[in-house]
Formats: structure tokens, C-alpha cells, sequence
């Protein structure tokens, strides 16, 4: 498997686990000392949301932090347009990324409308920004040692 | 060409030939005996909704079970951040994938209104999963030994 | 880096500049001599929109032509499925497009309403269509020679 190839596998397991809200699947794509860096960009001027520094503390974002699915409710964060860049054990990436939110219907216990046709729910985008991760060849193995996540719009967080 | 790339063209022409409705294009991308399974991951339960076994089958629900497009009407079957794992005449891949239907506005006789401005239409995704295909090199090229369509969402047949 | 790789580059680099209205950046894509030819896929017969010849007309249409963004607005042009062919110093692509519009809200003075939460603005799918570039490689660098723009829906021009 080529380098490139290899990092951008890093980033669609981390995806994966994200959407799966499984911590420790997305631990396992960073450096033990690994750090997610969130940003949003306030018209270009990037302004700091969050950190989290260590795979205990990334493990628990996304198990904690990340709301869980609705019922019949999945995400997608999808990546798109990578920029790699490799230089011995060091890479770089800079990919576009869209979030959807699916939510399915539930089927009447009638079953569904006269003509309903093909999948039922909803698909739509929420989030997009880019992911632009620094990463490093452990063992062979490329991790991130910073995921600098830059959101397009800002966020309310609750409570 | 690398394997991994070459695997990701064969489920590239997969979704080119769906949205052209080709179907002879797209059983071009399976072995002969090549099967498609289809299911909805009801919150992670896979529940088949129907399997197509041979080239013929895949043919012939491509042309007579997918929807026409409507006048002016397009989709989008796009797929993001494969998971490739090649073993030398076997591959699988897991990738994401968001299904965008999308319909033109028609140009009215007396041209289009004041102010309007860019593309004239809507562009909306209705359709969300995963392709988990396993492939075989057949004669130096990578086919499609079954093509496992997870969907997010139930389905409504009609009739 | 594999040739396929460098090539899905050139075709990041791009979106990257069209979302920045860096009409530089989207230039040095291109061979000194390279065009632009945009067409409106009207039921599949291909009607002409516009073409931009050489590296100064395509830059300055970037700038010029292309709305630029609202306050907290944002674009991501996001490429699916290539479709790669390279033949010595030529190659081909056929890559999937979709445009996002993105618009976040403005933080009230008040802060965000009781029970917001997560990313506040839409994102929202705006144009769809085909990429379909001939690169050449100049002095061991790809450049489109011709970036065929191939869009789903029709156009209208303001004025």
C-alpha cells in the first residue's frame, strides 16, 4: 500500500468510528500522545473550540461528548479531496469533510403509504469544515499526532 | 495502476453506470457468478431486502427495477473514504456512500426571472450507507465476487 | 506518489482554490495554455456555456465571476469516484461533483437560544455534474490542458 493511501485510511477508520461512536476506535487512530485540535473559522480568523490531548481523553469525546444516535438515526462524516503530503515518517492532509444526519422512518404498522417508494427518511448535511491532520509512522503504522478539525460555522454547546 | 486504486474504479464505475442506468455497465463490474445483497442495517440488525445472483439479474434490475430519471432529472451515487484490504487475488472494501437526486428547473419561455442567478434546481440526497464488496482478480482484473449494500433506512416497495 | 495520485491532487488543489476565489491558485492548475469548457448536460446532449482560454482568463473568472461569499458563508466543491486513465505524460479523469453552500448563523448578543446545540447554519447541496479534465506533464508536474465542466442543471446568468 502506497503512503498516501495508508493516511487516508487513517482518516476514513477515524470517520468510521466517529459514526459509530466508538471511542476506542478512534483512540487507536492517534499517537498515544495524540491531540484533536477544534477550530472554528469565524471568516477565515480561526478561533479555538476545544482540545483534547491523549487517547483516554479521545476515547471518552467521542463516547461522552458526541451525541448518540435517534432511533433509527445513523451519521455520516464523509471526507472528500485529500492533499497529502509525506516526508519520511511525517504526513500531512488537508480534506474537505461533510457531515449528514440519516433519519429513518419508522414503518406504519399498516405498512407504508400507498405509493411510498424507495428508501424513507431523511439524509441531510449539517456540518462541514476540514479535517487537516498531522500524522506520524509508529511501528509502521501511521497515526495522528494532531487533528486540527476547522468547522465552516459555529457551534452552541449545550448547557 | 495499484490494486487498491484499481478496486476503487471498479465500484467507481459501478455508480456511473447506475446513474446512466446502464446495466450492462454495471454487471461489467461483477464476475460472472457475482452476486448483490441488499440490506437495511435496522440500528445495526441487517434485515435482507434482496439478493441478485449473475450478471443477467444485476443487468436486468439496473435497467427495470431502479427508477427512470425524470425530464431533466440526475443522480449522484457517490461514495467516500474506502477501507481497501488487499489479499493477492482477493480485496474488500467498506465505503460509505450518499445517493443525490437532482432535478433541473425548465427554462420558462420568457426566460428566468429577475435575479435568478447560478444552476436552476434542487440537488438533495435521499439515499445513505455502505458498499462492503469483495472482489477476485480474474485475468488481471478485479471484479466484483459480491457486492453487500448496507442501507440506512428502510425501504418501500411499491406495488 | 503514484501518477493517479498526483492527478486526484491537481483536481483538489482546484476545488480548494474555487472555494477560496483564489483565482491564482486555480490557474496554476492549468497548463500556461489550458481551458475551461462549460456545458449544461441537457437530458445528456451537451449545450455549451462558456469557455475560458489560457491562465490569466481563467484566473481572473474566479475572481470576477464566481459570487463571492456572504459574511459566515462558505462553499466546498466536493469530488467523488474518479475515474483515472494516464497514457506516458497524458492522462484523463472523469470525477463526480457536488457544490455545498454553506451559511452559519450570527451568535445572538443574547447567545444561542435555550436548547441549541451543535453546528448553527445550513449546508446545503447547490450543483452537481461532472468533472472531466485532460492533464499533461510539464516538466514532471500534471496541469489540466482542459477541464471540461459538464453540470447537471441549467445556468442563470444575472444581467
Amino acid at each position: 500500500m502506497t503512503d498516501e493511501r495508508a493516511v487516508q485510511q487513517v482518516l476514513a477508520k477515524y470517520v468510521r468510528g466517529s459514526d459509530a461512536r466508538d471511542g476506542a476506535a478512534v483512540a487507536a487512530q492517534f499517537a498515544p500522545n495524540g491531540r484533536v485540535e477544534i477550530f472554528y473559522s469565524n471568516s477565515g480568523k480561526l478561533e479555538p473550540l476545544g482540545e483534547l490531548v491523549g487517547q483516554d481523553a479521545i476515547a471518552g469525546a467521542v463516547a461522552h461528548m458526541m451525541s448518540p444516535h435517534p432511533p433509527r438515526g445513523w451519521s455520516h462524516h464523509t471526507t472528500h479531496d485529500p492533499i497529502i503530503e509525506i516526508n519520511g515518517d511525517e504526513a500531512q492532509m488537508d480534506a474537505q469533510f461533510i457531515v449528514f444526519s440519516v433519519i429513518g422512518k419508522e414503518r406504519p404498522s399498516t405498512g407504508w403509504p400507498e405509493g411510498a417508494t424507495g428508501a424513507q427518511g431523511t439524509v441531510t448535511p449539517i456540518e462541514s469544515g476540514y479535517y487537516r491532520p498531522t500524522l506520524r509512522r509508529i511501528d509502521g503504522v501511521w497515526k495522528f499526532e494532531t487533528l486540527r478539525i476547522v468547522l465552516d460555522m459555529p457551534v452552541a454547546f449545550p448547557g
